[in-house]
């Protein structure tokens, strides 16, 4: 495999850009939870999570999940056999792909190249989430080597993927809260966090929301507040009731929103999805079985957990969305589907994925198919 | 991916057969060394000595080497940029994938699918040479779920690919010391072994050499003594000195291999191929180099290591071919440019591999090409 590193040359440079979400796909990626200091019952009620939520996405395209080496035989015996998912080694900290895979970049012409960021769990030694995260770093040459695609790399840009949402059309979505962190790159200006946008995503404007609603965890990533359902238009997380501890950012992102052009000058057209009727809170039981070891936040039975239903994952004629057993359960399905009238939606219970910090979006990443 | 298990079809019963080697191939598979109780200081010497041999392949077509979780990042860092080589993680137990990896079968009709032996280590726990073997039982899935192959399996079958030479018409070189070894299938007659090579490789006619070189260790394979350069033809090791180790082997398979016939009928012609003019011993320094650890069979510094000219690779348009710095070298690759006039010879110090108990093709496995 040749490398194509950032001093040579960036995706814009050779005519790449992110598509959207929505564009056709070739695969989703994944990683198979593990460690038990994030997850409760060492991981397992979390596997069977992720892997209702991999067969959901099955039902639309192929899934290649990768298994650190310890769960690998297990994984492989419990889901390598079945349609379209395909079990394989891969080591990691954690479970995060889409934060810690590459970025996958399109070309006009029939070429798909992978853009593997820097990664530093969220925030590195200043407010990062675990350590170290030397084996997550590496996901993205495995996912690029395995995928047979070329890679870029920027020098030091640090960047996750669940912080971002791309039109495919020049307009990117991120929050300031996340890529202002002063854990991600606090040397760099907005104007410069911008370029390496341009540069590696192909992007023209970028829309700067301020706020994401788990500060304490990604520092705020955009794919639990907003997201693109198709070029010049969003969805945003809404709610009415001002008890609701995501009332704030729901109320100022539609607001801000609602008054924002894209990258081609269009008035966005926004959706609104609901939130859960009801914070939800892990019990006792559940926190306590999470392992505590030195250097990890644990949990609280008194922290609302972040359940959006904004985490989704959209796929090649469907859509999988979190379900946690809340009355607004099936609002937040009817709201998408009218958002997406053309595709499948499928509900799946993501409540365990959840507990770790998480959901479908965060879980997975799409390989776009080459145009 | 899908699993075909012996209990619905076999590759006879679906029109498989595994093709010779110098039939066109897709890629060559191997593992990276690792274990300091086999390979002398860490595997260094052996790293090396296996980027040579990859080096060499990748000339002629793709390698995907995989390498140990531990390993991964240095064997990327050291190959994975380089032309047609991919390294990937794969979990094993040491590295000689012709035996823990599948055989690949071919039909007429442009399908490959892999066949998934049952692995024990060259003898389980009557003779085998480590314990345990359970993550080189796994490769033979790994290797077909990363070829995107189907994958049939014995119900109880134990082979290794060094122990089989087949002509892609029907007819497979094999040893009796190995395959009627205590170790592997004690249970099965010499006529249900044949069964089963006839069932899962498309053979018509086993030739059963007596003996291989190395009763020790991998109890006689016979890729150290004989293989099929074409149709009808194979080659043998050859010494006419009574004083070299090798002697008496080398005399018995060519009387035997000049008067017998394939399963076409056809007289085989038989080439002969040099050994190497002295025996080549391990140094107390490099015997020493071995981690001793409870299990394993200590190296010495008074058995010939096993050099055999004859565990080269043919690859597409090539053949890699052992060298060991001993005054038969050039004329090893001498006798094979005659064997195959229209394949480009290769040599490659394998020393290194010698010492860990194989060589070239004990530490490769062909894809073939679909028909």
């Amino acid at each position: 495999m040749k490398t194509i590193l950032e001093a040579q040359s960036t995706p814009r440079q050779d005519g790449f850009w992110m598509p959207g979400e929505y564009e056709p796909q070739t695969r989703i990626w994944m990683l198979w939870p593990n460690r038990p200091d994030n997850w409760r019952n060492g991981a397992k009620p979390a596997q069977q999570a992720f892997a209702e939520i991999a067969r959901a996405i099955a039902q639309f395209e192929p899934v290649i999940i990768g298994a650190k080496p310890v769960d690998y035989a297990a994984a492989r015996y419990l889901l390598g056999d079945e349609d379209n998912i395909k079990v394989i080694e891969m080591e990691a900290d954690d479970s995060w792909i889409r934060d810690c895979g590459p970025t996958f970049v399109i070309n006009a012409t029939g070429a798909v190249r992978a853009v593997h960021w820097h990664f530093n769990a969220w925030g590195g030694l200043v407010d990062g989430l675990y350590f170290p995260w030397d084996k997550d770093a590496l996901v993205g040459v495995k996912v690029a080597d395995l995928a047979d695609v070329d890679r870029y790399r920027p020098e030091s840009f640090i960047l996750e993927g669940g912080s971002i949402h791309a039109d495919g059309e020049g307009t990117l979505l991120t929050t300031e809260m996340c890529l202002l962190s002063e854990g991600r790159n606090p040397d760099l200006t907005r104007a410069e966090i911008e370029g390496y946008l341009s540069e590696y995503l192909g992007i023209d404007k970028v829309i700067w929301i301020k706020d994401g609603i788990d500060p304490e965890e990604t520092n705020g990533h955009v794919d639990d507040v907003a997201c693109f359902v198709a070029p010049g238009e969003v969805a945003c997380i809404w709610t009415e009731d001002p008890d609701h501890p995501f009332y704030e950012v729901s109320q100022q992102t539609y607001a801000q929103l609602s008054e924002t052009t894209d990258a081609r000058g269009r008035l966005l057209k926004v959706h609104k999805l609901c939130v859960t009727k009801e914070p939800i809170y892990m019990t006792a039981e559940q926190v306590e079985a999470i392992d505590l070891v030195e250097g990890t936040i644990p949990r609280t039975t008194e922290d609302p957990c972040i359940t959006s239903y904004m985490n989704f994952l959209i796929v090649n004629g469907g859509v999988i969305v979190p379900q946690y057993d809340d009355p607004h359960d099936s609002l937040a399905l009817d709201q998408i589907q009218a958002m997406f009238p053309n595709r499948k939606i499928v509900g799946v219970q993501s409540r365990e994925v959840v507990f770790g910090g998480g959901n479908i979006h965060c879980i997975t990443q799409q390989q776009p198919a080459p145009r």
